[in-house]
């Protein structure tokens, strides 16, 4: 029997833990994707108990939390903080299975010291233990990010944010580690949306400019796009229901936004000529300034509307939507590639059985010269456990050149996240060596040794140009 | 090499045989959900020989005698039942990795004392031994039971069922387990099917009620549950297509009612109008009542229309049907939820490539107050088969919590199913056992007993009140 | 540690490890379904490098390649033969866990005698030894064949083809394998593409016969499929988008064909009915002759709109298309079935997510009188790699009687993809060892070999009659 989450935790073979532990371990991380605020970097911002860090907003643990039958005062309502850890606390003994049972403790014995197991009997050691750590400077936000040997973070920015954050903590010297923004535009795509009218106000604002016009929306994002590009951005990222394919023209495009604008209500088909001219737009404006293309689709939100009405969205109510249409992700992609203007694309899967279907779309736009160029994203959200990291890399590696992938992100409003990217070398490293030790694979190490460095961390730096 | 299904049969570590030998196997078992007809249970019904036990209605078992080329004569058909025997005996050497290859070889085991292997020779020996076996008392519909370690058995009643024979039981005091009713209304939902009006008459006059509208509907389904509630009935079952969400006023549901009554031919939008508001009420009513609303769903019945012709429904011509609609049932649910009225629910998956979204939707309606309310079911099916159930095992482990898990139900017309608890059971042990050894939870006895006692047992006797 | 691709690659148990060189290894090979040219055969061609057989073709080669960001010109354009290569064994080490890694291994040492690894390094040594042994007649396509002890192979054949090749063949007393037509009637079918008027007329000039209507469209289709008889031709193929059902009278379906010969524009329902009638025309022909129907579909074709027009189709730019329509499937077999006129059909699943619903619909017209009657094709094209053949018997087995099934067929271009026969049977032994090590099948060694002799060589002997 193995001990539990000792050292070689997920590492089932010699090779897997010569892998992870010489070469994996030690290498640097680049989080691509994450939705930390670079204001709590910039004020360095410290917590005051593990109720707060860990229950704070993470809906992931609000979910176990509800199945196992806890009252929502204890989960976002008013309970003591105290009350609430020990709830959660005697819910993870329950979760055996769950990604939260090893990213808890991972968290717990990398940033606390804490090696023991969290339960109903342990809640009170633990809190008293973490909250006295958490007192320590060692866990300031910064000095979180410095331990887990973080190198760049890349946060997730409206268009219209002044990213005052990124620019205070870019000339602060004190900080070694990059922080940059992503550009996530989901508001100037959601039409269809309440507030969409002041939201074109406010980015017109930032753009100084008038946005009456479908030219001038894109005038005023391409301006705020090279804005951030002045700020290191060299990302972008989607957050959308469906990747949309109904192509129209310009005038039509155009008549839409501006009925819209003023008040009109779009039926569907005009949302989806908007959003698909609009996402046509981005992407050909990342292909120009090298950006990479995120696409994160196929959810289901706020399918609770008892609870959205009190608590509002991102609190644990979203669930796996409809099966993708393939085919407009196809078409999609194939449309910017036409004119030679696709940009570097990552394409994240929500639900596994969709890894196949992805892989195989993505490799018809395969192109010479950039190093896996179209990418499928590591395991995401509700995929995003050890089956389904598991999954993704074996699907990758099928379909694909798995020695190409630009590794793990950690898509986390969390400091503590890091863990996730252990979590994640383990498990690459553990399929690796699986491949070796089963003779499918040579056992050569200057290879295996570069697979590793260029999935956990080179591969990243090169296709992010960071 | 293990033995051939012996004692630690798919125990694969120490701790899985430990969990399963000192905790598991002695476990009473609650089945929650079957298709036993309880006049057998109330008649003590005994069998001539093994092929009316196991051919005379196992549809299971024809379709892989079909598969394997044998004539519908010894399979539906008129031919001798040792020839049918032989058949299958015959047969079941090429089933390797089925489950009937397992569950057949346990119920050998466990009620017959045969420890050898079944095949096209040893026919005989087998066909004999059982045969003589069935004639002793301990073979009869109770004993088999009582052997089995049954304490509740909900079987699935029509809303205008006496429930003559629960009754007689219940009132038999030789009976130590008990035999409860399970509501399942498909009958009154399948507006469409011929046949609807006279089952609507049959149902009025068991409510002793005019059934001419929507409310008098309603209020004679209303007190028919309130029968079956006094029946002990704590569990509903819907067989659907598709869980509808097609909401309408109800004057318009009336109004479709009516129209079928009056034998209109309904379009497909009538009924979907029809079956939503239908499955509406009947979540509010289950609500009102504290039962478990359980919902099977996704299956293309009968696709082969020259055997219908011939011998009719539930012969083994269904399949999985067309993807599930993920939106709608989410959309349902929370129709439910947002008046306070979604029932406990457990949600069945056919296909395992559902198992992920059913997981992430009914995570969106998890509930204080009540531990694990919404319920992912055991693996169903076609899809109940080792792999099957370790899938939904993981799939729920990895979303939600699997200590809240109510665990095996037979879903059986057959008294020796009882089985297949023990099947899951090992199957379950093994998971959790992989998870321990593997170094992913801590070998802590108590807390692994409690997860085993808890989903073999105590939680279905919570969460149905039995 | 298990030696790189050693003696016991892939077989992990001492059972998987008897089955397969005892048993397996030896037995000839019926390669039932194939994309090899009859005229190489005929011409008995022999290749000049190691380019030219691995990458003259391939496109799941360049596929990796691309991925890997080697310029078009290394890949389909005109770079020496040399220069290729050495990008194909660059990207090689970096595709850990492709299937093409195993195969370009298992056709290294099986084929060339070379036991060592590729990669950019040792490029330059294999393309000399490789080049070397091309020299040699032993690698002319009719010996490596025959070193590939194959039986039996079956092209894929356009109706209007003379089979001029395999006439020749078959008189050639010195070719002891029979190479045999299967007939694929796809430009007759794909009414909606240009050309298919051009393409009726070619198929009339074949039959001698004036095809002017569905009828003659029909007798000449009947005329050409005896033809295909009268050389030996057993087997058909479909490569089809979707399977169809839209059934119409023969007068519409009259009437969509001659709109269509006339040059009309079919709109998409007329294109479904003409589909819809043409298969199930042809299903009904093959019923009469005995032929095995083969339906291959959910593909999405030429995504890649730019290189398309660069190097056109089936150069590595296709993808998993839209679910698959698993009605339309049940009810296309129904509808040939009620009359008795269903043939012996495989369907094949691209998608793993797809294979449960496979099995449990072709489950609904297994029929006594033929063993394993309707089959579960062994993984096809991106889902043809370990884990989709492991998958494919899993869920067979799991849901039909995988002693029935026919196994494996290369659907290849590649004289040397023989080799994944042998993947196959590892993978095989593989998994009746593992069931059988773990207990869960007895290790009864006639009744295992026989297991294995015909899934690999008797079940396809009997079930195409060849």
């Amino acid at each position: 029997m193995k001990s539990f989450m000792g050292k070689n935790f997920l590492l089932m073979t010699d090779t897997a833990k010569e892998l992870y532990h010489e070469v994996a371990a030690d290498l640097p991380i680049i989080d691509y994707h994450c939705h930390i605020d670079p204001k709590e970097i910039w004020e360095d911002r410290k917590f005051d108990n593990i109720t707060e860090i860990w229950l704070g907003g993470d809906h992931y643990k609000w979910r176990i939390m509800r199945a196992n039958g806890v009252e929502e005062k204890y989960i976002t309502g008013d309970a003591p903080a105290r009350e609430k850890f020990q709830k959660f606390a005697e819910t993870l003994p329950k979760a055996i299975g769950n990604p939260l049972y090893h990213w808890s403790h991972l968290e717990l014995r990398r940033y606390f010291g804490y090696e023991g197991v969290l339960n109903g009997d342990t809640a009170e050691e633990v809190w008293n233990i973490c909250n006295e750590k958490l007192k320590d400077d060692f866990m300031s936000a910064r000095n979180i990010i410095r331990r887990s040997n973080v190198e760049v973070v890349c946060t997730t920015d409206d268009p219209a944010d002044t990213l005052e954050y990124h620019r205070l903590i870019a000339e602060d010297k004190t900080v070694e580690f990059k922080v940059i923004p992503a550009w996530r535009p989901d508001k100037a795509m959601n039409i269809e949306l309440p507030g969409f009218g002041e939201y074109i106000e406010k980015l017109g604002k930032a753009a100084k400019k008038n946005i009456s016009d479908w030219d001038s929306l894109m005038d005023a994002l391409e301006k705020r796009m090279d804005f951030f590009v002045s700020m290191g951005c060299r990302v972008s990222d989607h957050g959308i229901d469906l990747v949309p394919f109904e192509p129209a023209d310009e005038k039509e495009v155009d008549r839409v936004f501006q009925k819209a604008l003023s008040g009109g209500i779009l039926d569907a088909k005009e949302v989806r000529i908007y959003k698909t001219a609009f996402l046509l737009s981005m992407g050909r404006m990342y292909a120009k300034r090298g950006f990479v293309m995120q696409l994160h689709f196929g959810v289901k939100r706020n399918n609770n509307t008892l609870m959205y009405d009190q608590i509002g969205p991102d609190t644990g109510f979203d669930a796996m939507g409809k099966s993708i249409p393939y085919e407009e992700l196809a078409d999609f992609l194939n449309e910017l590639n036409k004119t030679g203007e696709l940009p570097k694309t990552i394409v994240y899967s929500l639900h596994p059985g969709d890894n196949a279907v992805i892989e195989t779309i993505i490799g018809c736009f395969q192109e010479g010269g950039t190093v896996g160029k179209m990418q499928h994203g590591s395991a995401w959200w509700f995929n995003d456990h050890k089956n389904g990291m598991r999954q993704q890399l074996e699907s990758f590696a099928a379909s694909g050149v798995l020695g190409t992938f630009v590794g793990m992100l950690t898509d986390s409003r969390s400091f503590l996240s890091y863990a996730r990217h252990e979590y994640f070398r383990r498990i690459l490293c553990n399929y690796l060596g699986e491949l070796v030790e089963n003779g499918e694979y040579p056992y050569d190490e200057r290879q295996l040794e570069k697979l590793v460095e260029d999935i956990c961390y080179y591969n990243a730096k090169r296709y992010f140009g960071v």
